[in-house]
């Protein structure tokens, strides 16, 4: 117990990026998740690249760093997580049968995120028409490939529902802001929610 | 022994995907140093996008499979067959140490993609200019950050030097496609050319 609040005492968590950011955001729900206390750098790729450039030179979000280490890439980021928790209960301990789930809720949100810079960051005069439709139909194929097993996850949230919530809530909002439809999946549309209503979401809003 | 021979015989190992993508490549050399046995279905998400549908509705590879189960996300992948080896020596016994390489590796070979779909498949009247050269400078930025730690890493392979190797090979070939200049890093170069000539890289060559 010493040595945890010597660690926590001397080697702050520092997690730079935004809340808008599906994998930023994953990040800092873990982090509340555990109790872990953290100080988010709200730093965006797009807003403030110089500024990110000096942290992390790759440009991508999150990054997680303390005294004696930095590291990139959410995934890693959480595994590194989880080790810092003396009860690391977000590990999905059916890691093949939510494999798809979790690799569609990547899908769903590196869509989203093209579709911002297709039509977000890009001249009107350069959109293509096709590209869209391609990043719209594999926006699609994610959400009802989630969709179709929504039901099985358990009440209890892990990182695979917290993947699944964190990109469905930022593929909701990139469509609105373009006015785009995506399709109607009901039950996952509930689970988001329930999720998004309990304290440790809330906290991590990204609005 | 006997548990395993049978699990190779009745599960015989799928790999869809084609080598020239960088995170097929990844697997196929993870399974060939393990001397796992596998298949390779040479689908491409371009080329064959409806064959690749019916088995993956969101369009990615790699997709691995057997009689049991179908995974998705290389590096989900990689952690499976890793499981499945008796002397799993693939695995990065320092990683926090090459976080940033790894991570600057994926950047890499996913920027290189994005610059493929940027000038092979939109339009040529639909470039962006702003696009391609935010492209090229951030897989200068990853190949800068790989060559700042390659002289550290072991001379055994492991998945981090895999990862490294892969994406070097692919970004220079989109690179070299294109007619664009990446800068020139002499350590990772040497490195790679070694990596390259080794049983395992040739076995899994993309040409």
């Amino acid at each position: 117990l010493h040595k945890k609040i010597m660690t926590i005492f001397y080697a702050p968590i520092e997690l730079i990026g935004m809340m808008d950011s599906p994998f930023v955001r994953r990040v800092a729900i873990a982090l509340t998740h555990y109790e872990l206390p953290f100080q988010l750098q709200a730093l965006s790729v797009y807003q403030h690249p110089e500024r990110l450039a000096a942290i992390n030179p790759l440009l991508t979000v999150p990054v997680l760093r303390n005294a004696s280490l930095t590291l990139l890439d959410s995934r890693e980021i959480l595994a590194w997580i989880d080790m810092q928790s003396p009860h690391p209960n977000l590990r999905d301990t059916q890691l093949s049968a939510h494999n798809l789930a979790r690799a569609a809720s990547d899908v769903l949100a590196l869509k989203a995120g093209e579709l911002y810079r297709e039509l977000g960051l890009r001249n009107e005069n350069l959109h293509s028409e096709s590209s869209v439709q391609r990043i719209i139909s594999q926006m699609a194929a994610a959400l009802y490939s989630i969709e179709a097993t929504a039901h099985r996850l358990p009440d209890q949230i892990n990182h695979t529902s917290i993947a699944i919530a964190t990109s469905y809530r930022f593929a909701q909002t990139v469509a609105q802001h373009f006015r785009l439809e995506l399709p109607i999946t009901l039950t996952l549309q509930k689970r988001c929610q329930q999720w998004e209503h309990l304290p440790v979401f809330v906290a991590c809003d990204p609005d």
